[in-house]
């Protein structure tokens, strides 16, 4: 039997999803910037290098499974850059805050049911130990069409 | 002649408002992530457990009367989890950040009326001595439809 | 030959560029919160006093290069208070994050090159060797009818 995994990246590994490249920035900032012991990432798209891998607006040409698709893929996105700074997801003691920016019409409801997508991949990889505070918002666009907007603080270990 | 309150508990007794229950989260995230002495509270929407007391969008059916109202009952939702995660409003340093989201029309301008009706109340609670920096949007749509979203990070005392 | 300047304050003198008078706020809010070496700053405008330098939605009224001027106005409102606050732009140490909010219509896409306004400016005083995360979003409206809102958090030197 195997051993349940105990750290961030075992459990990564334990899931089997291959993080892509981190992405390099759309303009005039950098993936990352490390505070103190917090670690504030830039907002990570549904993106596949500098392209959008769905464009759209969730509760009009999108539904909520295509908002969850994209959610998830931006997680991805939020992965990678954190292992390429701190050098092992290992490193993470705590996901602080998550924000999810959607897309989405004025009548949309279910923001949270996207947002999930990108909380539930966050705590598969970082342990039920560390939910993160979050904050949803229906927003009206995203750069390059991407229905899906994550922002995340991380507490680093010392 | 009574005395002045000067703490946050007392001030919130003088006023005379009965907190509401704490609300539970809407998905995978947790009410409060503590790191270091700053508390990072998920968005707190207009909500009386898991139900909006208010739907729409300020600018078209809503006017900004109701956007304060909305504001008001959020603000309430966020003091709740403050005081379930500290044991007591006592606790709170400073409120470092407020941050206000308005489901509000392209053409509303008048977000910081709507947005002042939480900042009253945190100024009410915690003191004239803790007034918060702020910011304001107007954005697409919010969870469950609720009309304000806040989202607070507070100093705790060591 | 004139020294390469090596302060934010220096930089800012070799632009040429005159500060505006520091925004006072437009509602019960303080400019900005410091709590332990991270100073947040409240959401800053195209304003001049309490005015919009320009009022409308990228994509809809005003193109890209509308946003960007609007961008580089909201940038200068960040500088004023930053320096009002800290008494010299020199005391920061780095520009942590960089929150950009776009008023914008649902098919825009390019809320990075009005972004790049703010970023290029912030670079340009506070050097190349702080760049900031960022977060860029196209929101349904903003305060006063501005197409543009600038949220910094910049760590201060000890």
């Amino acid at each position: 039997m195997a051993a349940i995994p105990t750290t961030a990246e075992d459990r990564l590994s334990g899931l089997g999803i291959p993080l892509p490249d981190a992405p390099t920035p759309f303009g005039a900032y950098v993936p990352a910037v490390q505070t103190g012991n917090l670690l504030f990432l830039s907002g990570m798209l549904a993106t596949s290098g500098h392209t959008a891998t769905v464009v759209g607006v969730v509760g009009l040409g999108l539904d909520v499974n295509a908002g969850r698709e994209a959610a998830y893929t931006a997680a991805l996105n939020v992965l990678s850059p954190t292992k390429q700074q701190l050098g092992s997801l290992n490193r993470v003691a705590q996901v602080v805050r998550l924000g999810v920016y959607v897309a989405a019409t004025p009548e949309f409801t279910e923001h949270a049911k996207v947002a999930d997508a990108a909380s539930e991949l966050l705590r598969d990889v970082f342990g039920d130990g560390t939910i993160s505070s979050r904050l949803v918002l229906g927003v009206a666009s995203l750069p390059f069409g991407s229905p899906v907007e994550l922002e995340v603080i991380l507490e680093v270990k010392p």
